[in-house]
């Protein structure tokens, strides 16, 4: 009998670079689970995503849709009520659609108290919740200042850490991103001088597995019923400390070596130079931090690979790893140092490249297993990739959906066409670096537009800054204002543009709903421009040349 | 005692021209009540719809959007239900948000249903009605034909026709929109040869009396609670038919002079070739269709100037007039045979420059009345208008509002920096021009911008076409395609493009949101980049830094 889908399961990371991955070529990291899945299905080196935070990047993920056209820019701004997402796209096909972990959603309140959508609904649920069901909304930041709790909601796995023994009102911190310090002090995860050191809680009630075992949870419920599974990891996403065996599993000889050059800091672009003096930034710029974190990063990454063992062989038991197509991937990357950056909100490709690699489960995949695709993806390419894996048209979206769908790479069977353009964006607005640079809210803006050797960013108000990746694959050489590249930017700019001129907003009417309507009112009584009677045909004056009524 | 602003009634004529009313300098029409208006306001010459074409015009006249932000983009396309309005923006002033007459709204049933918003609920009839309590919907659009009505709901006014003893059951067009035609049958006023015949209604009881009166009613019953009230007259839209006098007020010799080339139509555009093909473009260009139609359109005009004679008299008899800050508009204009044209669409003058007079009675404005403004005013600025005018800071609101308040206008203080181009865009999709022309649904746009000189219609997929306002007023000439504009064509779609990356979705925070957010995370435990505790203030680790819990 055919394989075909019934689930979905989405598997997100958190801030994992794309080459920190054996099967992306890391010769020191071995992630043979991950690597498995790309065996049996593709892999995608040029995926890349909407934007390179959090917030913003996710919201495309869960709409289908490009930063600028569903407006949530950065962490904290609310994706408007009314956004349509990916539970609303696969229900109606009959899938239900779960949350296990992180979305950074916030919600939009003052929208739905304006269209009186009571929060304890399930509708209001959903919307606040970008889609999903919640089986288990945890975002993985429950930091706890002088001005309070940064999410408000305290987690399910804090009671979880209570429940298993560990005391405290925020066990989050103080057992699973702590580690014991000195003079019966806690060291916290949050100064990464005590990276290395083990967290306090058992590897099995740490983070990663945890949320391993609520989606196992959840399949178990799931039963029969279709399902859509996001299984988001907060991992490998500071504060970077881990359980043992993990935090000392690597050591400074195991990470890569630092992407930088002195060039990049001897005249830098005005944007570029404001995030390398950021706080992060700095910190990565030194040995010391990188030869003590990067190792742990690559810990958080290792145990993410062993908990995906562990899924995967209890679907394999379960029977659902055959009718389950499988996505891995990342929220965005880390500059880990690279380009004197630490964090991510740029678009060098180790923050704004994500690896990508999805396992269709049908027969008609066979073909295509453990290939390699190379083409321009994008993060919104994913609900078009569901919708058709399940059978259902995206084409029918595609007033609303503004990816395509990758079955056709994912089948062996590639379009004749594809996107030769890619798009990213962040908005830098929210943070002090807007200010520094006397830049207004509306205008702290960059875009990024890259085909598959170049790659301009464009800030508003500033000049571009370009990059050969043919010449340069380590983008350390900008050429935003050599003339002998005038040609490129100009060309790279004329896809900006015609994608800033794009139709993205009229989501109500498809375009076959469109295509249908034309000519339709004449059928209804509307005759424009008719001078004469017999100018149309006589069915169209029925009900207007009657005897006069008195 | 100063005076100032509490009401707001925003006068609304469908398809009115900007040139067809005596202030504007029509040598025929006097419109003396509407010139009234004017000597007391302030008369802008350069005011641009955001498209030439009812629904998609209003849309951005009520939400104070472009047409590419908020997706509504021809008639019958629904504005998405999150979409905030006029009301969403004037009811929390205090202040009822009413509507008599015209909006061409459709509802986003779809969106209401995935948001559970009941369709009978105050906030649903909200939704469905563009943010407007519907003293009095109607479209006047009541058209029926072989495949049924074109506007479901059958209008009050139909109810109101029979009480007053006119049979049928479509009274609208037997009696309001139709004459009496040859052998005891009816002229339809769909068929424009009948143009000149008096419709079969009494004056007092067609649709513009009716709508006045109406409005009466409202302002009666309002009482003392600040109001809104947008009165939105059906004519002088087609059918081109009126009730006597008006019928017969004007001839042939009152038409001004067509104005269109043969260089026109020797090697046009051919996007403009397809619009020139037109069936009410054909009829248009023929010199009897004009000779009987515009002088009824005249007379339709003449007729909405008398009503608002009869409505401003009453509104200074009972004391508003000295309160009411009233704007007189129009959706788009009508191209009358002008350019080989019916309808608008296009964006020759005729179709997308709109008359506006804004009085505001307020003593602040005293210094300004009468005077004549000739800046690039946009249908967006209205709602940052009366924001201003009714106290509130639009400012606050310029993450969804993307016009500009025209109140410095108005009392005499113009902004040193003004916007230097004007926007339009047009969605052709719908009509059959698009199938003919080899357009996809999603790229059949046109996209104007201009500056007080020159006008850029950027058709995608076309070269795009040019008019120099300076040297030929009448748009005569296409410079699209000459060599020796080329510098003007890049500035311009300079500033297009500018446009189309704007932002325009970050909807749900404030640009003062956005700055009071900045650094604030870190305060709420989000450590980022910290190497060594000392590196932030010690008040900033303390939730995390206690003795450990065993």
């Amino acid at each position: 009998m055919a394989r075909r889908t019934k689930n979905i399961l989405f598997i997100m990371c958190d801030q994992l670079r794309w080459d920190y991955l054996s099967c992306y070529g890391h010769p020191r990291l071995a992630t043979p689970h991950i690597d498995g899945l790309a065996a049996k299905g593709v892999r995608f080196t040029r995926a890349y995503v909407q934007s390179p935070v959090c917030g913003a990047s996710r919201m495309s993920f869960y709409t289908g849709r490009y930063v600028q056209s569903h407006g949530a820019s950065w962490n904290g701004v609310p994706l408007k009520v009314g956004e349509m997402t990916l539970g609303d796209y696969l229900r109606p096909l009959g899938v239900q659609t779960v949350l296990v972990g992180k979305t950074h959603m916030r919600a939009d309140r003052e929208g739905m108290e304006r269209l009186g959508i009571d929060p304890g609904s399930i509708i209001g649920v959903r919307v606040a919740e970008c889609g999903f069901d919640p089986y288990e909304r945890d975002d993985g930041l429950h930091g706890i200042g002088p001005d309070g709790r940064y999410d408000p909601q305290v987690p399910r796995y804090n009671r979880y850490l209570n429940d298993q023994g560990y005391a405290g009102d925020n066990p989050w911190h103080d057992w699973a991103n702590a580690a014991e310090g000195q003079g019966n002090r806690l060291a916290s995860g949050w100064a990464m001088r005590h990276a290395r050191k083990p967290a306090r809680v058992r590897e099995e009630d740490s983070e990663t597995p945890y949320m391993t075992s609520r989606a196992m949870d959840f399949i178990r419920e799931a039963g029969d019923a279709p399902w859509c599974l996001h299984l988001s990891y907060i991992k490998p996403h500071w504060p970077y400390i881990a359980p043992a065996p993990y935090n000392d599993m690597f050591t400074a000889a195991d990470v890569l070596p630092v992407v930088r050059s002195e060039e990049e800091r001897s005249d830098p672009h005005p944007v570029f130079a404001a995030f390398m003096d950021l706080r992060a930034s700095r910190s990565f710029s030194r040995k010391e931090v990188r030869d003590e974190v990067v190792p742990v990063y690559m810990g958080l990454i290792k145990q993410i690979d062993d908990q995906l063992g562990r899924l995967f062989a209890f679907m394999q038991e379960r029977g659902v790893l055959e009718n389950t197509l499988i996505v891995f991937t990342s929220d965005h990357g880390d500059y880990l140092g690279d380009h004197w950056m630490g964090e991510k909100d740029l678009f060098h490709e180790p923050s704004v490249k994500i690896p990508l690699i999805v396992y269709d489960p049908s027969s008609e995949a066979d073909g295509a297993r453990g290939s390699v695709c190379d083409e321009l993806v994008e993060a919104i390419d994913l609900i078009p990739t569901f919708l058709e894996a399940l059978g259902a048209d995206p084409a029918g979206q595609s007033h609303r959906l503004e990816g395509r769908s990758l079955l056709p790479f994912l089948r062996g069977n590639p379009p004749a066409e594809w996107r030769r353009f890619a798009i990213s964006e962040y908005d830098y607005s929210p943070l002090p670096v807007a200010a520094e640079l006397g830049v207004e809210p509306r205008d702290a803006r960059l875009f990024m537009v890259a085909d598959k050797r170049w790659k301009l960013v464009q800030p508003v108000g500033f000049r571009p800054i370009l990059y050969d990746l043919a010449a340069d694959p380590n983008e350390l050489r900008d050429l935003g204002a050599d003339p002998a590249c005038e040609g490129e930017r100009r060309r790279l700019m004329t896809a900006l543009n015609a994608w800033g001129l794009r139709l993205s907003q009229r989501t109500t009417r498809s375009e076959e709903q469109i295509r249908q309507s034309r000519g339709k009112s004449q059928r209804r009584g509307i005759l424009i421009g008719v001078w004469d009677e017999s100018e149309v045909a006589e069915e169209l004056w029925s009900s207007y040349l009657g005897e006069p009524k008195q």
